[in-house]
């Protein structure tokens, strides 16, 4: 399992919702506006980063993808008014 | 010195547009709309905790900061247009 934190800047609002709903369908927890963050294994890894090239499709649209150690996930600073990402305070 | 990704939703144009000045005048680049990265020493980490706290103030606001290192780093992806952040890819 890997700690995974995606960001994205799709152009397009009704694409933008499914990317949204794709990221959470593969059990992904929005931690802010555009960025969702969890714990993934390879497969969905896999699944993700195909799902990330498949809405990546305008010019204008941009998806980042961090996987993040235990050390780097819990250094992770959040500040206002954010949604802490439960289950990925547990170490794996 | 460390790498450094920060993400942010800041409600208040005006605000979202002075975080971005501030988050370029301590040296971060942007790879995407409210998204920015680069590399700070300790002390503009610092600095860095300090603007997030002074602009995450409406209920709205939310900011991640991650530091990633370089195994982590070397392992994010990207899709979509999107500008590569140079001097990251230094291992330092």
């Amino acid at each position: 399992m890997v700690r995974v934190v995606v960001v994205y800047d799709i152009h397009d609002d009704e694409k933008r919702l499914r990317l949204a709903s794709r990221l959470k369908s593969i059990g992904l927890s929005r931690i802010q506006r555009s960025a969702f963050a969890g714990l993934l294994d390879s497969q969905r890894l896999r699944d993700l980063y195909r799902i990330c090239e498949s809405f990546a499709t305008d010019e204008r649209d941009v998806i980042h993808v961090f996987t993040l150690c235990g050390y780097d996930w819990s250094r992770r600073r959040a500040f206002g008014s954010f949604r802490e990402v439960e289950q990925l305070v547990v170490v794996v």
